[in-house]
């Protein structure tokens, strides 16, 4: 193999594929990023055998040189050492040249590496997929999706599903959903999709989400879903996001959404943020994050939060269209703020159905998202 | 106690001297800050015994209010908490009441926070100082100065003493001198003193003056350094930052500084950066650092770092006026860099009196600044 290789292309491509290195893996070549010259580009591949990410470079775009191959051929490289010293090299080229056993050696301006590669042959091949189940979303979709849902993942491994995010489609929506023992997080929009594309229990790590979020290019472009029996395929553009599937059976979170509210009502969504915040300054020093919600009338509640050491933080807030009886109510201050913070709208409803049942927020805006908070059991 | 403050001032003022609270306090007090209102302003003070730092907000500002003053008095309240929730709050005017037994009601818009204060008559008193050695130095200049030799002293503590920039007034000059048993970096500026105010053996922890540096103001604002036996001040517009000296004796180092050198070269400082970078990449895995430098003839040298499990780096540099016997030297290229780093000159002058003898490293532009690293001993 020897080739030489634009570096912003070269950079941009292990950076992407390095998402998928991890740093306590258990087959040595899994540290190393796989090269592939052919006639048609240069292929990066990384795994760890959860997540496969391969990335493309083609030869030219729009007329541009990007790759000139002198020779085709494939090589593992170690993926850290590669990824650092490619960032760091001084010139716009790089020549990357392979010979016997596997010593590759880098050019670039007045700088000289050589590397100690790794046999091609000895690298795991990627999960086949075959194309039965394909669902195609906009990028930005897929993100917002993401990042509403994948924090409200199990952080413990006790029970592995709960560590991932449920995909349903079927024949009008696609939804996901992410929960643990004390919150869940939902959102869906519609899609159509003919009855042999349609599953529902496809659930994929939170952590290999986020790591596909910071991939997924900005912008409406189409990202193909390819779904098979374990494993799950992201298709963008010039980027293959392979991930497995996690085993078991999500539970069914439906019955856990309350059909009608006791009380309701409609907040300004940056204010219960500011007040809340201050209120967990006082509560995570009790390394409780317990905060307080009390109804004063029907136009005014009160957050608070004390501690016997630090003292006691009251905020007034005035919420519009409070129905039905007023509450007292607790819950963890953090999981309010992380559903608070990715509903994207100016104000909230929350419904409440007691002060020992879930919390519903839903964005005033009409988003099909919704956010469950378990209150937290009080005796005051 | 009883007053409204603009928050703006009360923020910048509890960020200055949050610097000097320690989290690991053995007085609980000290975990605290004390507000003293009077009527020409509000003082905060913090200190961890090492550090003091006071700072002053005035009753107004080029006609403008900042603070109004119902009634006079102290505090100590919980500096953590203060700090975090007063940068929260959501008003732009703050007002503090301190009632029996030191509790503390603080409210902003619709927020109250009660907060436990502790007597401020608890609180030590801060360091006195006699006004009998004073230097004025430049804000930008002391800032520069710090930042040039702070990061050479040592980082452990078995000699404390090391651990501390020595600084020299005498006659004309004022000289930084930071050191560990591997490296000096040494900045001197001119500085007319009266006999006097002339010290030699004021050594400030390096960490001491790393926080002094954030504090001081951008800009060619004046400093007094007023020096006592155990106490140095550096005195602000608003602000007096206290710092014990370092006792025992420093070690004269003038005389490992060579007076003449083998051999001398000119090289552009990105350029030598950038190279030594690379082959860090590559020594960094083997937990070395170790760099090699050889000059190849008198316009050329290369550095190199091999690793038997990883490679080998060779980076090729063009050099000017290199004047002597030509020489292969090893060192550990973190310290190479840190010292290049803070040099601030296009092009610096090194200078070697062979292999096993510290390196200079001197900026070309003529600032007073002098770098030593002593060479690594190889067999090669």
């Amino acid at each position: 193999m020897k080739l030489t290789v634009n570096k912003d292309f070269l950079n941009e491509s292990i950076q992407h594929v390095a998402k998928a290195i991890s740093s306590r893996t258990t087959l040595p070549i899994l540290s190393g990023i796989k090269l592939d010259a052919s006639f048609s580009g240069l292929t990066l591949t990384a795994s760890d055998t959860d997540i496969s990410i391969q990335s493309f470079i083609p030869m030219e775009q729009e007329g541009k040189e990007i790759i000139r191959l002198t020779q085709k051929g494939s090589v593992v490289l170690p993926a850290k050492f590669f990824m650092e010293m490619i960032r760091k090299l001084p010139s716009d080229h790089i020549e990357i040249e392979v010979s016997q056993q596997f010593q590759t050696v880098i050019r670039a301006g007045s700088s000289e590496i050589q590397m100690v590669g790794l046999d091609p042959e000895e690298y795991p091949l990627l999960p086949e997929i075959e194309e039965d189940k394909t669902v195609t979303v906009a990028s930005d979709l897929l993100k917002t999706m993401i990042r509403q849902t994948a924090f409200a993942v199990s952080a413990t491994e006790a029970t592995p599903v709960l560590t991932g995010v449920q995909w349903i489609l079927n024949n009008d929506t696609l939804k996901l959903i992410g929960c643990d023992r004390h919150r869940l997080a939902q959102r869906h929009t519609p899609m159509e999709a003919d009855e042999n594309a349609q599953f529902s229990n496809v659930v994929i790590s939170g952590r290999t989400l986020n790591e596909l979020s910071k991939i997924l290019p900005d912008g409406n472009t189409l990202v193909d879903m390819v779904v098979s029996d374990n494993q799950v395929l992201f298709r963008m553009e010039r980027i293959l996001f392979y991930s497995r599937i996690l085993e078991g059976t999500y539970p069914d979170t439906s019955k856990l959404i309350p059909k009608s509210f006791q009380t309701q009502m409609v907040v300004r969504t940056r204010e219960l943020m500011d007040a809340i915040d201050r209120a967990y300054l006082l509560s995570r020093e009790e390394r409780s994050n317990i905060v307080r919600m009390a109804m004063i009338d029907h136009e005014t509640i009160e957050v608070s939060s004390s501690s016997t050491e630090l003292g006691k933080v009251t905020e007034t807030l005035v919420v519009s269209g409070l129905e039905g009886e007023l509450l007292k109510i607790s819950f963890n201050s953090k999981y309010m703020l992380d559903a608070l913070k990715v509903v994207d709208s100016d104000k909230v409803r929350i419904g409440f159905t007691g002060s020992m049942s879930p919390i519903i927020i839903q964005p005033e805006d009409g988003t099909p998202i919704l956010q469950l908070i378990l209150p937290y059991r009080t005796t005051n």
